[in-house]
């Protein structure tokens, strides 16, 4: 087919290439151009992308002394000539230092090599100089993800290269693949072993259209950068030529791209094809690695044999990985955790009765499972293994790892709103050294570094290292309530304690004991009053208490009003930290409207004790059902109490992270 | 003085008290309120911090059966009730479980404990059953910075302790002493030894008012968190007792806070005294440094005795350290660096006299200093040592240091718009492997992030793997321009050059020889032409360049006619690895209009260099001014140009980077 017997295409002014022109006056995205050269010495074979144009400098290929030029092309190619040219009408065209030709096609080539474009060069008097000529293909290829995040892979979305928060926000969502298919330990590493693990990735779909096969040398590769290597994985389905040929030799979801392979050739399928693609998240975001991850897919052209091909164009997706969210105690309850040990059978039985009383499903970790292990909060807040329930793991560099680093001091509150700031995830509370403190425990900095860098739920620092355990969980809780803010703080009292103590002692009842029928010695109200060293120290812990209430009040807007003081005394231990005096009614569980809390053993009025029956008045007023749980001897003893010994799985919030306005 | 003598202060509602119920309405910053204690068997003393609320639950310390309560207290000191009393001009009030006193006072007190406040707590039948009485001695403390960026540390700006981007944005600037008072090394860790260390500081302030001594056991503290005492270093002035008592023991400039110290004691000056301290940035924002660091001041009180003290007031200050910024060869040259070797003589005569017409001053570094290192450019881009002149070096881990680490390889555009996003500082350019190679060379992943996290310039990466240096000096640079976009991308062309050599050989110049006079063989146009090998790896070149062409189009918003291409022709050495055939003439020095171009040795017409005068002729245009430097033997050979061989210190912006919309 000669260039003369095509028919000429006119068309100046596809929509495509008006783009070019408007951009400066509308938002339209800019079409991807390409550089693109012709030469007048040989035919060249070129591959087109739909939806890009190839920009040719026409001055750049021409013969000494050419002055004119003339463009003829297949029908299914458009181009248009910048400047447009002066005549209009007329062929040849002046030819000038800066005179373009701008290609494009709309839709790709059913067979390679289908379109052809020529320039012919003239001289002074029109003479033909010289001639080039071009067969081109078209391809379709478009990298997609669930960029609008509607759950639908659609196609080419315009916004998918980019991320942003909010309700009016875009860009695809990566889970991160922490939890465990197997009951007993982490899966092998290159390899997908269950359908289950591709629920857990995003999907990624590559769309072609075209020939059958792209032209010789051609090929298509997808790549991630160094840095995204480590918190990425990219997986595929077989092709079907794959699943005919090679179907024993090629994994069924073949890894592409991981820590070891950072650029690999896919396959073109051709016709109208699509390729399913799953990217697994390997990491949350963290210090270093704010959570956005780019995957390219480029086409990549052969350049003069012996010299390495250049890719000519690229298209590019951007995840960003789920942050690790915390779920508050006024989310409903799924799952709760206890483990059963040797000693514990008291324990467990409360909680057994508070939980299927509650409707939910109590799950034990028996010992052999627990390696001995009583501290269900503490070691498993972020490390329960079991499908559909994701573990992190931090390692501290250089750093002794203290107890202030277990999961009793790391909490989360209900959504707030903050002078005006609306945290709808709530935020996250953890405990550290007083900021003045030269010396103290802290929670480790990576661990630190971990949560501020999920950024949304921003973290709280409270000071709980003056208690021997050091955790927030010791001095406060939140419950749901129906009015205000839709919850309670609760907080630990002394003075609170030392009221209601004044109060029975003030209405003859100085004699009554605590830790009634308890192999523990008991006390008397009159006793506890007049000891002046308790008093003393729980006058240092109450200011303690005050400290972290303030800093409360202040981080998560809340009024006095929004804060109930529980009666707790404490009492102050070796280096001047401090454990509950009795069993700590804060350290609760809380499944819906009911609690389960550490039963205190306080002086019996009437039979009843006092302790309870304040608890379970101040309680009633918010609609929640008190059960007091004996954990005296199984915890209390070892210095922790039922919110230590358990764990709920809660459902997740309603509130979608990535409709935060970041 | 007894309460009952004491005037009652009825004022209940003072303009900070009020504050607290309007904060819902309007945006005004909620007081800092600190929950405090009474206690009805002792007398307290407390310190009260100007500005601050102290929010007293009058029911906790009310002794059992209490009904009612009245409040004295002396002239200077406000309180309010809450929620407001329903009796009105009544005395006693009806005392509720949630009934709150709020105190206030307006001024610091002159001497300490001067002002007193009393409760009564009344019985059923209006019997006294109690009084709590407390001591008040008011002191005013804040820490300052310059929040609003004018150069004045303004009294305790509102934004203080927080940080914003751009013009309506606040908050304090931290510099990154990184320039060495000393010629050869940097200065001892922990002291300040030269006045003009003190003006690469931040100054900050602490004002206090108030009696001339803290109430027995009361201290200031400053402190920073662990995370941030790697990034910044806090000093400060002696204060008049330590200039007058111990002089010789305590350095002008003590160190209070630094890694080796998170918190330290800080003197209470007391009357109206201010204390200047100097804040030193000791790094640049970077992948796990945003920038942000925090100082912050605490007010300790006395406990008990024998428990440790509790912070009852913070003051917070932020800063942010200033990035690391570029200057583009826009802007105005103030320095030009150059490197004396035993052989560069030619290369330095030329230099001078560019340097010096253009009315600049040329530093010339001697071998001594340099260690025989010729690349000014490669080494010395972001490592010039000097007063006033930074330096920054980072460290690889476990990563081949490579070429492409060296600072040719890292250049700035000039101010640039891209679909609307405005980059008033320009982009930073640097060169890494192409993205679907497998295997190349990278700018080491360290200098990357570094780069990244200084956002204001935020990167463009090329491909300059292509290179056997790996530089992208090699084939692009900036020149100003007096229209457009205020300036033009220069890039080397291959395809300008053929186009320039086949013009010659059409005008009957095929015998002009390359490189006469040079100890280099000649080569004809002609028989550069006919070289089809030759040809081959300039078009693989061109497409290489043209890569990075619309990458720099798509980047920086450019059009074709921003850019300029010049007529220079590549070989390709070993692994497929381009230089530059003749001296690089894009690998040029810019100082204002005054342009140093590495002399190509072109074929000569008529005695003048076909190459000079062509790019003579394009430079022109903008009213620039060619001056040819012989750099051949001394750098061209080397594979280096002059470019590589200079580096020039320049004006800043005159846009100041917080102004920037982040």
């Amino acid at each position: 087919m000669d260039v003369s017997q095509e028919q000429v295409s006119m068309t100046r002014h596809p929509n495509l290439l008006q783009h070019l022109n408007k951009r400066k006056a509308t938002d339209m995205p800019v079409p991807y151009q390409q550089t693109f050269r012709l030469d007048i010495e040989k035919t060249l074979r070129a591959l087109y992308v739909v939806g890009t144009v190839l920009k040719v400098n026409l001055n750049r290929s021409a013969p000494p002394t050419s002055k004119y030029f003339s463009v003829q092309c297949s029908p299914r190619v458009q181009y248009r000539i910048t400047p447009p040219p002066l005549e209009s009408g007329t062929l040849p065209t002046s030819l000038n230092g800066n005179t373009m030709l701008l290609i494009t096609m709309d839709t790709a080539s059913e067979v390679g090599n289908d379109s052809k474009l020529s320039v012919m060069y003239y001289g002074e008097k029109t003479e033909v100089l010289g001639k080039a000529v071009v067969h081109l293909t078209a391809v379709e290829i478009s990298l997609d993800v669930d960029a609008d995040r509607d759950g639908q892979v659609e196609r080419n979305n315009p916004n998918k290269g980019s991320w942003m928060w909010g309700p009016n926000g875009h860009g695809a969502i990566l889970l991160v693949n922490c939890d465990s298919e197997h009951t007993y330990g982490k899966r092998r590493d290159s390899d997908i072993c269950e359908m289950s693990d591709l629920k857990d990735m995003s999907p990624m779909v590559l769309r072609t259209s075209g020939p059958a096969k792209l032209p010789e040398g051609y090929k298509l590769t997808m790549h991630i950068s160094q840095g995204d290597a480590e918190s990425v994985r990219v997986f595929r389905t077989r092709s079907t030529a794959e699943n005919l040929l090679y179907k024993s030799f090629v994994k069924d979801y073949p890894l592409v791209l991981g820590s070891e392979d950072l650029s690999k050739e896919v396959p073109y399928l051709g016709g109208n094809a699509e390729m399913n693609f799953y990217v697994e998240g390997l990491r949350f975001p963290d210090k270093d690695f704010e959570g956005l991850i780019s995957i390219s897919l480029s086409l990549l052209e052969p350049s003069s044999p012996g010299f390495p091909e250049t890719p000519i164009f690229t298209d590019r997706v951007v995840f960003r990985v789920a942050p690790w969210i915390m779920t508050p105690n006024t989310l409903n309850p799924v799952e709760v955790f206890v483990c059963s040990t040797s000693d514990n059978y008291q324990f467990l039985k409360g909680m057994r009765r508070l939980v299927e009383n509650s409707g939910y499903k109590l799950k034990v970790c028996h010992e052999y499972m627990n390696r001995g292990d009583r501290w269900m909060q503490v070691s498993s807040e972020i490390q329960l293994l079991g499908p559909d329930f994701g573990y992190v793991t931090r390692t501290a560099y250089n750093v002794e790892v203290s107890s202030l680093d277990s999961f009793g001091n790391l909490e989360v509150s209900p959504p707030v709103i903050v002078n005006g700031k609306i945290y709808p995830l709530g935020r996250i509370i953890i405990g550290v050294a007083f900021p003045t403190a030269t010396k103290g425990r802290n929670m480790t900095k990576v661990v630190q570094d971990f949560l501020w860098a999920q950024k949304v739920q921003e973290p709280i620092a409270l000071f709980s290292d003056w208690l021997l355990v050091g955790h927030v969980d010791e001095f406060m809780t939140f419950v749901p309530a129906p009015d205000k803010k839709g919850f309670r703080l609760l907080l630990a009292s002394p003075d609170a304690g030392y009221k209601l103590f004044r109060g029975l002692q003030n209405d003859g009842h100085g004699q009554a004991k605590m830790f009634d029928g308890l192999e523990e010695e008991e006390i008397t109200v009159d006793e506890i009053l007049s000891d002046d060293k308790l008093r003393a120290e729980n006058n240092y812990v109450q200011s303690c208490i005050d400290w972290n209430r303030d800093v409360l009040k202040r981080e998560l807007g809340l009024d006095d009003d929004d804060i109930i003081d529980l009666p707790i005394l404490f009492h102050v231990m070796e280096e001047n930290r401090a454990v509950a005096y009795y069993p700590d009614m804060v350290n609760m569980i809380v499944l819906g409207k009911n609690l389960g809390i550490p039963k205190p053993f306080g002086p019996k009025v009437d039979g009843r004790c006092a302790l309870e029956a304040e608890m379970t008045s101040l309680m009633e007023g918010l609609g929640l059902c008190c059960t007091y749980i004996d954990d005296f001897a199984s915890y209390h003893k070892l210095l922790g109490e039922v919110h230590c010994g358990s764990n709920v799985r809660r459902e997740p919030f309603s509130f979608k992270w990535w409709n935060l306005e970041m």
